[in-house]
């Protein structure tokens, strides 16, 4: 177990690393032309966000024996990586908020949106490329192999949308290849690119794969219980798009009776009014389904530490464990 | 010169290796899940067209000594990436037809264009890093270089089309990136996999970059004077969405009086209506635009085949004058 003193040296050399990652991120759009292209590009990396992935490259590569520093092109791209599926995500979705701001397609249309996110791809790829030395095959692969996956797992979201039956198993598939895809993706990169050990990767990857399970999970649960102005995002927009969710899965497989008809409801109009949101939190208290999505996490996030257990380095280990528990509390 | 005996030849390879590409194309989207993100990939490419992009890589590889088999994957790859262009380009450009049959988006709609895109784009990377080897890092570096092109290039067309004044170096800037730099890559990247020869690297280079303005100058002449039923897309389409093309530009540099104010009209309007397309057509061959347009693909043309002459592989340095010319022939 880390100290109270502990956990603010972590704090702080996450939020060290980050400010760097964040000055490095912004500067490769400086100088490039055109700007009806680059300016989007960077308003979209300018929304802050947590950068976890790139904070998660980082200590994937100290748990491997490699300093922060020797990764950092690697880390810019994971985060350039996922801001492109939350640009394209966002036109997908119709959200016009995105921590706090307007989104891209918003904030100018959805052509530069569509367009300045499928260059954030190419940026990534560039920035990616700059860490590479003997091992660009092993490294290009798996991070192609994390955007096959989160677009995967994009249609199956919006798969679900339109289907009446979507079991917990098959949501849980499909948060792993949205959610959690590029969180393995990252510790994967973060760690193959110091070392070529087996043990090493294997173990940041579950680590990834169940702080990913648990940060999608907290997502659907903050969308209910979380402060707007924390969140960045609209509270209940899950609701009414008629996403389903994991409380609204496991509300479904419980209720009866008049929520039944409610829950049968959003089905079928494919998400709720305005009006009913309040309902639907009451409901979801009552069936206990709050409960469980914290539940759910809390088993995630201890099941991501003990992924780490027998990593050497001990302030990897810390750092990660830090990680999963700072996002445990996470109110955005 | 080839002789007419040489052309059917090189016609047949060309056709030949055509329908092989083919077969590996459509293959990759087999078994994979969910369908609705690789059925619509699959319809992408199912469209046909005339694959130069993987041939060009083809005849690279050739050029510098290696065998087709061997760039199979990477000429996939190239007509993956540039299929990708087409499903997202045609979105924001409102086209509703490709190649004679509806696009991604109006088969499907956007937001599955907007995500099968992505996934080819991923595939894309896929498919070229099984053939790359000790190489990989210089050639995604290309192929990455490729895409950043072709997105500020399409960033550019857009911006053109609110744009008062163009000239037509400008014109000639952006279509550059956006159509040459693919052919370009293509034929680095075909020639890189087999040999670090700057000399054949840079012939093969500046060969694709000249028959990439021609193709393109080409297209804004194919959509005023070609067959509807051969073109694959509406005539006209430029016209009536107000693109700045080659023929336009130079019409606006030659035009005066009444002429004048009717190209006036179309940049103040953005486009024409469709009753007005015979009137444009009738400028242009007024003005001579047609014919200056025929000359500067000519130009571009013997400009290609020139930089290929010191190339010491004949059938490679054949097939690829044979290409040039081929090209010029084309009605669709």
């Amino acid at each position: 177990m880390t100290t109270e003193a502990n956990q603010k040296k972590y704090l702080k050399i996450y939020e060290n690393e980050l400010t760097k990652i964040e000055k490095r991120i912004l500067k490769l759009f400086e100088n490039r032309f055109p700007d009806s292209l680059y300016e989007p590009c960077k308003y979209a990396m300018k929304g802050g966000g947590k950068r976890i992935r790139p904070f998660l490259v980082l200590c994937a590569a100290k748990a491997a024996g490699g300093k922060f520093s020797r990764v950092y092109n690697a880390a810019a791209a994971v985060e350039l990586l996922h801001n492109f599926t939350l640009v394209h995500d966002d036109i997908m979705d119709n959200s016009e908020k995105r921590r706090g701001r307007p989104t891209v397609h918003i904030k100018y249309d959805v052509n530069t949106a569509i367009l300045s996110g499928d260059s954030l791809i190419a940026t990534a790829y560039e920035q990616l490329l700059k860490d590479c030395s003997n091992d660009s095959k092993t490294i290009i692969d798996i991070f192609t192999q994390g955007i096959v996956e989160v677009c995967e797992g994009q249609s199956l979201d919006k798969d679900f949308e339109s289907r009446e039956n979507v079991s917990i198993d098959e949501y849980k598939q499909m948060i792993y290849k949205k959610t959690a895809a590029l969180l393995v993706m990252s510790a994967k990169i973060g760690a193959r690119l110091i070392k070529d050990s087996k043990e090493i990767i294997t173990a940041v990857s579950r680590y990834a794969a169940n702080i990913g399970m648990a940060f999608q999970i907290q997502d659907d649960l903050l969308d209910v219980i979380g402060e707007e102005t924390k969140f960045g995002k609209q509270i209940g927009s899950d609701l009414l798009e008629g996403k389903k969710t994991y409380l609204f899965l496991k509300a479904f497989e419980k209720a009866s009776g008049k929520d039944r008809i409610e829950l049968n409801n959003f089905i079928l109009y494919k998400g709720i009014n305005k009006v009913k949101i309040p309902l639907f939190k009451e409901i979801y208290q009552r069936l206990g389904v709050i409960d469980d999505a914290q539940n759910e996490i809390k088993l995630y996030t201890n099941s991501a530490v003990k992924q780490i257990e027998h990593i050497k380095n001990s302030e990897a280990r810390n750092l990660l464990e830090w990680l999963a528990n700072f996002l445990l509390g996470r109110i955005k």
